[in-house]
């Protein structure tokens, strides 16, 4: 029986593939677990602190809608210093997705355009579905490096926006300093709004982390705590761009997330400035031992951020989902199928937020899938 | 100037009203706050302890979708043994206004109707709009009892949902069990969902709370532990309803909320079955403070529940706008007009969630503003 009441809307799209990924995992008893889109560190120290401190101040009621105020100026004070913009505004988020969420709603109607590097991160096929709009994804295939003039052959009088992700899920790739300039003046110059999602940002490993915002002062950032300091389920990001979008936003944000959480925005506060140089570090070589393991046995392009990479799926396998089946069913191996972030089903994602044992693990029921066939 | 890529949906809108009194709020020195949408007791102890081992436990990862386990368990025990239905599933949302916004982005396509009962809360309004849907407000002037014949009349082909906000903001009406009744049985006749916001049961002041879904197994319930609990800058509420369309709400949660936060979630199961009688009862003496000193000289309808009351603005006032802005200017009183909740500005808002000293300060301030005309 399907419910007179479902909209039209939800019919339209499905759950997203990762999630099947991780129902499937549940039910494994001891999985290789690739799959996992979240450090695997903790908190800092003194975001934990910081956060029970709040607990017994009793900071349990709503913040204000732009956020905590000392969260929110501290913030401001770093974007003001990095960019110098005269209208660049802060304010504080449910998460990543909240931001994007809230931007998607203040700037897409039905049928507005909005363009994406494939293979893309799932939820900005979804989320623009979800607001009306027509996802145009611009194939980065075969080696995730962005085509300028490929992106300016997508755009169209009903493009509203383009999203960058860089460092990438789920390439890992990391847009270089020209590449970014090329996207950020292309916007610009068609007064399209550039939407950065900056989540890794702090996982780079091959030089500086370069944001579009530099050269283009309308870029809207979507950026967060999530993934650089480990506190994806506290749910507190951040966003900033021009003041009157940001207003928009804002909007939104008072009858949907209301707020990011109190407590968590205090621990935001705390772990601002916290080096995570360590961990980082860590992460480049979970990096290294993965890519050099396998990169004779599997097209890889090495990833230089994020904490993912995205090989071929080998000859002999059908499809993406055919070869991570098989790894589930015979390694309990789990990775992700590549038709999850992309319209082909020829790659696979990596997650290496995994400890040392579980890569080598992973790198091992790897080997075997190649051989088997 | 105007961004070009502002959405249509994004300028439809405006910010609440509520939101413009705070605004003002902060500017005051030493105001008399009757405007707070929230109680003023924390959570109990046992939700702090519960979070903070939460915190050190290290629980900062994304929980499921759904919410974690064992909360969504437990209330799920709850809610199958108050209604012993086949067919209602919990999961755990952002908030009730996140369940509320999963529950119009799975069900409202552009041109459905949505009825709710005017004054209203004003996300109802804001969100179906937002989802693209035609708000249809059903008054319940002056005495805001539940008109089944208006309501019956307001239903066209394309109504899709009926909120009911019983206790009710602005307003504090509790429905009686026979207009719960009627109301359940008449959208079960005609098939439309019956969306039941029950953020505000614990404050009931005459008798037991009655949620329709006694008495239509279809109705979705939206819930949470932001009132009950002195917790709402935790961002935790949860739903019950029919599986497939928790399903299709899900969905949404996942490219949008992700889900509820993590320690949040621990400290909403350490508080699910705390007393909270002693509370309720100091709610209900604040009510009976400020209606036994105030209902001579304004017209008021005894509120049952939650903890607002909606007073008509005495003659001689052109509107409840111009009786509020006085209220700031003369003796820093803040209350919100009725314009915000309702087309029409002829009744305020008053919260008696505030302090003992607040509310008498407010009395008397109430008192000389209903004289000086």
């Amino acid at each position: 029986m399907t419910l007179r009441y479902i909209s039209k809307r939800a019919d339209s799209f499905e759950a997203s593939g990762i999630r099947k990924v991780f129902d499937l995992a549940a039910k494994l008893s001891d999985p290789i677990n690739l799959s996992i889109g979240q450090p695997d560190f903790d908190v800092p120290e003194a975001g934990r602190s910081a956060m029970i401190d709040a607990i017994n101040s009793k900071h349990s009621g709503y913040t204000q809608t732009q956020g905590l105020p000392q969260l929110r100026e501290a913030i401001q004070k770093q974007v003001d210093v990095k960019y110098g913009h005269s209208d660049r505004s802060v304010f504080i988020s449910s998460g990543t997705s909240g931001a994007l969420t809230l931007a998607l709603l203040a700037t897409i109607d039905a049928g507005d355009e909005v363009i994406f590097f494939e293979p893309y991160f799932v939820m900005y096929h979804a989320l623009t579905c979800m607001v009306g709009g027509l996802p145009v994804p611009v194939s980065t295939y075969p080696d995730f490096s962005y085509d300028i003039a490929r992106l300016a052959d997508a755009i169209t009088p009903r493009t509203k926006a383009i999203i960058l992700n860089s460092p990438a899920n789920p390439t890992g790739k990391v847009a270089s300093r020209a590449e970014v300039k090329a996207i950020a003046e292309l916007a610009a110059k068609r007064d399209i709004l550039l939407i950065s999602d900056e989540i890794y940002k702090s996982f780079c490993y091959c030089g500086d982390f370069v944001s579009p915002a530099e050269y283009n002062e309308r870029t809207l950032v979507l950026d967060g705590f999530s993934k650089a300091n480990g506190m994806p389920g506290w749910r507190v990001g951040f966003v900033h761009g021009q003041g009157e979008l940001i207003e928009q936003m804002l909007k939104f944000q008072q009858y949907t997330f209301v707020c990011a959480p109190n407590v968590g925005q205090w621990g935001a506060l705390a772990v601002i400035d916290v080096d995570m140089t360590e961990q980082i570090e860590s992460y480049r070589q979970r990096r290294d031992l993965i890519y050099n393991e396998i990169s004779d046995i599997y097209e890889i392009n090495k990833p230089e951020g994020a904490f993912y990479m995205f090989p071929k799926v080998p000859q002999g396998y059908k499809s993406a989902s055919e070869f991570v089946e098989r790894g589930i069913n015979e390694f309990s191996l789990l990775v992700i199928p590549g038709n999850v972030f992309s319209s082909v089903d020829t790659h696979f994602r990596i997650s290496y937020s995994a400890s040392k044992t579980t890569i080598e693990r992973g790198i091992d029921a790897l080997k075997k899938l190649a051989q088997v066939k």
